[in-house]
């Protein structure tokens, strides 16, 4: 199942997403699925129609947790240490765009990265809870570009900035329940050309462990999401570029960048 | 004015407080007043009648953005320099609490301190605004207590877990709109002893400084909640301890501290 949250130029709707890439058909559904349950209303739109506009599958009520340095590789190209518990770091809800939104580059930044990563959805108000039970507060999953304006993030003592400013979370297409994330590939692509292709096998820390760690520290509430850190490959991205980021199983989030002159 | 959020049992209902303190009445209002004007609705009650209760008079919809080293003596007394420009950190909204709520001691950390507070609480959709018009986007003023588990600060590399956790921000007694926070006394006080005893005149960047830079980062939102950073005297809290954090001209923030067994 993939749960989509989408326009037609009125206020947001979700819908469940059905058929094959290029042919996807939005059969629309009551409510917000992570508070309520899934009931189709009957309506299909196409999802390639020209009024239609995938939004970020989620916008979360509270935080966007986001993990450093959760592959060695990535760790080891920036020259740090895997460190020995979740480096923990937050991105407000205000940085949330969805699919096709552009990467507005900030004025302040001469060196914006991108990140792919895998994203969870938590599904459930969730405080101290165990690895063993972590998945059962998961909502779901997509995917995510955890943008980093790499000069800034070097050059402030905290994160804030570099990974927190406008538009520096994009999420999407949509959300997949239930799906097994122990071993998915992690891709970006800029303007076509791969730049990181890492698998979710590789996390130092696994979801399981994160939900539980974070859990520790803050109470998750539902439609909050976790960014669970990105491979090796991480580079610049460029006024007129274009960013795909994908998870197996999950899909692509392509956003273009640009700098506002 | 002061504009208190409060129950007796039911919703979280807006007033405002009249009155010298110890005979305080709440005056009722329709509606939030970060949104609505504000309009009484007739009813009056007592503060101290029993089954009121103050709560933090906003949660924030997005983020509370922290700024730390903004006292030259509390730089120094940890050992810092006075950052070139404002230090950013964020506190999700889950980490609010009000009055009298208690400040529940996390159990990986073993030194947790308090950090007395103005608060600056946003009325308006803000991006990019000048220091010059920074303040038109100001809603009011409360106290704040910044609660950082300083081991934890000292050992992660982000302040996220340190200063992030639940609990970890309280905010209240209520909002005064409208005042002059040139010259204020911030104030702490643990078991009635003065820890802390600063005034906002030596602030390093002063309100309107800090709501101008924090908008070239991220959209601010109205509830949004920026503290302006602590003066010298932070030091422990201690399961038992009440601690009262005070603003001239705004009022007293009191919380006790607990370590669950």
């Amino acid at each position: 199942m993939r749960i989509a949250r989408f326009t037609t130029g009125d206020d947001p709707r979700y819908a469940l997403v059905e058929g094959e890439p290029g042919q996807e058909q939005l059969v629309v559904i009551t409510g917000d699925p992570i508070y309520t349950p899934v009931q189709p209303t009957g309506e299909h739109v196409p999802l390639d129609r020209d009024d239609v506009r995938l939004l970020a599958p989620v916008i979360p009520r509270s935080k966007v947790v986001g993990v450093g340095r959760n592959y060695a590789d990535h760790a080891a190209e920036l020259g740090n240490e895997v460190p020995s518990s979740p480096l923990l770091f937050l991105k407000p809800n205000t940085s949330v765009i969805g699919p096709d939104d552009p990467i507005v580059l900030p004025p302040w930044s001469e060196d914006v990265h991108h990140e792919a990563e895998l994203a969870v959805v938590i599904g459930k108000v969730t405080k101290d809870v165990s690895p063993e039970q972590a998945l059962t507060r998961v909502f779901g999953y997509t995917v995510a570009n955890d943008v980093t304006a790499r000069d800034v993030q070097r050059s402030d003592a905290q994160w804030t900035r570099a990974k927190g400013f406008d538009g520096s979370c994009p999420l999407g297409p949509w959300i997949v329940p239930g799906l097994d994330v122990d071993d998915l590939a992690v891709l970006c692509r800029v303007n076509g050309t791969t730049t990181q292709d890492g698998r979710t096998r590789d996390l130092v820390f696994d979801v399981a462990t994160l939900v539980s760690y974070i859990s520790e520290v803050f109470t998750l509430l539902p439609g909050d999401v976790i960014l669970t850190g990105t491979p090796a490959g991480v580079g610049p991205v460029r006024h007129g570029d274009v960013v795909e980021c994908e998870v197996e199983d999950i899909g692509v989030l392509r956003n273009p960048v640009i700098r506002r002159v």
